[in-house]
């Protein structure tokens, strides 16, 4: 098989870049050392931040990594329905002791795109994938000059499209499953709701587009594994699975609140960072996410303080918990023995199929 | 294996039951006699009515088949919003030169529950599902001991808790992808938007339940169905793959709309029956999604003479065209072609799984 992503690693297991903090360098090492694809989260951060990253993670581990950069945000919100947010967050902010970020640092739209992808062509890493968008075709030239290979997230097949026109490597392909950031290239209200969930989407991916697909949304154990594969994928990226892991830099309630029975399921909700990510519903979700606007990262830097003074005063229910659909099945076991069991388990679901397979034809 | 659904057919492939005509005696039979499992729709009819179609059905194969039964509904809905419902619609009925249905016919809630369970008690069938809710364990002992096997319909860990504990052979787990009504137990617009995907359900379901798990939502390729398996399933129901087939007695209209590229996604909608279903998105969906009432089956009844006026002037704006989120994948082949070509592509995929395996063993 001449894929694009042969030969990167042994196991079809890779770490979703969370960013936020979770995904850092410890934990991108494990997953890397231990077979899979460890990624870093190049979002949020300064350049110079993502870069001491990556040199961390070289530091740990000499096989492949990935680094994930989010696409610069064009389109004007519109500014007043920004300040009517700031003005239903009021009470947060007087609640939690903190102060609403000031307009002018909420207007940063762009994420160091310039800096980041500069810093990854001159030296380069061995994954580069993308979120909210798809970069220009020559930026994923001058990427793969210099070795890298790139992996554009796509939720539809008109964006699969797109990404293939722009000489993507490979495609993530994330379901409505996923926790956090959908990946969706263009935000738009009124396809809220539309979403596809991973199974039907990876088949019409698949049969849209020639590129190597990468499933994401909802997968915690081997068997959803095997099962990504079975219906085309070449792997399969893992978020919330290794959010729990004690490597991950997510904050300690945001890991227990995985499991807790007290968070029984996940929405997608625009209350955090005006675009639609999926985590555990709580208060503040339930409270904001039916009026925050469509203002992404506008929201994203509005409510950061808050979400930092709540996480601060150890309340789950002012924090962003970015949860995927399968968030009861997070086992907090170490990034390294977590791969491997998964890779047992998609071989164990492997033998499942064949047994099937086999009293069909007997 | 010892499984409650093991020897009644050979390929793991359910043909889903869809209420409104598509699941006809011709349908059934056709996947029946190709090694699948032919559905009726018991619903929406009356209780001769199912058995008519039930002895047809029988004049045509000797294999074993299924019945669907919707679960009474219980609850009273505010009839206000009933009310209010009618008159946003007054428009519609006017424009499709047809009248709403009178108030007393929309009252009918049982669907005919209790003669149609003693028909299927009395004269038993090999395979009975259900809709809408779990039913008493009483009845799915009577079942039982008629020699029927029973499948409860579960969109929820704690649904599929309460079928088992009810006595249920098997689970019908339905993802958020699935075409036509979630068999959600309990309307709860509270719930909106936190239904689940197929394979993170499967997966979870799982873990929490020991009974056999018929995968549904969105499946319209073997490689998918070889994806549930591998996640744990015992067979794959498809509604949708099996709506385009020349023996189904869906609508023409609805037919070619499921590829036709002007209805490029689907939504649940409570537009049409009061509770939600998916469907392609259309202009009725549209006007009147945001503000249909959880009123099932009140709403249904108030909405049956629009769809079908719509239906008869050839406007699919106006129908329900039911749809998963596979749709634009469909193939109008004859039911039994389609049953062998999903069992090849099953196969098909069960080798590409193990090429993977293999080559990260090596």
């Amino acid at each position: 098989m001449s894929s694009a992503l042969n030969g990167l690693f042994p196991y079809p297991i890779v770490q979703a870049p969370m960013a936020g903090g979770a995904s850092c360098p410890p934990l991108a090492a494990a997953v890397s050392q231990a077979g899979g694809l460890g990624f870093l989260a190049g979002g949020y951060k300064t350049a110079d931040g993502m870069y001491q990253e990556i040199k961390q993670l070289r530091g740990l581990t000499r096989r492949p990594f990935g680094v994930n950069l989010f696409l610069p945000q064009y389109g004007q919100p519109d500014p007043a329905a920004v300040e009517a947010y700031r003005g239903q967050l009021a009470g947060e902010a007087t609640w939690y002791e903190t102060s609403l970020a000031a307009e002018d640092t909420v207007g940063n739209t762009d994420d160091g795109w310039d800096a980041k992808l500069a810093i990854l062509i001159e030296d380069p890493v061995p994954v580069v994938s993308f979120t909210f968008g798809c970069p220009p075709a020559a930026a994923l030239t001058c990427l793969r000059k210099g070795g890298t290979r790139t992996l554009v997230t796509v939720t539809s097949v008109a964006e699969a499209l797109t990404a293939q026109d722009a000489g993507a490597d490979a495609l993530c392909v994330q379901g409505i499953e996923a926790g956090g950031h959908q990946g969706t290239h263009r935000d738009d209200p009124q396809a809220d709701g539309t979403g596809v969930g991973l199974l039907a989407l990876v088949a019409q991916v698949r049969e849209a587009v020639a590129l190597p697909i990468v499933a994401a949304g909802g997968l915690m154990r081997g068997s959803q594994i095997a099962a990504v594969l079975a219906a085309g994928a070449e792997a399969a990226q893992l978020g919330t699975a290794f959010l729990a892991c004690p490597e991950s830099g997510a904050h300690p309630l945001h890991k227990k609140a995985l499991t807790d029975p007290l968070f029984v399921r996940t929405e997608l909700t625009r209350a955090f960072s005006g675009r639609p990510a999926r985590g555990l519903v709580n208060r503040f979700m339930r409270e904001h996410g039916p009026y925050a606007p469509a203002a992404y990262p506008q929201v994203h830097h509005l409510t950061s303080g808050l979400r930092r003074a709540a996480a601060a005063a150890g309340d789950p229910q002012g924090m962003a918990l970015w949860a995927g659909q399968g968030h009861r099945l997070a086992r907090s076991l170490p990034a390294g023995e977590l791969v491997e069991v998964l890779a047992a388990e998609v071989a164990e679901a492997q033998c499942v199929l064949q047994a099937v397979q086999r009293r069909n034809e007997s």
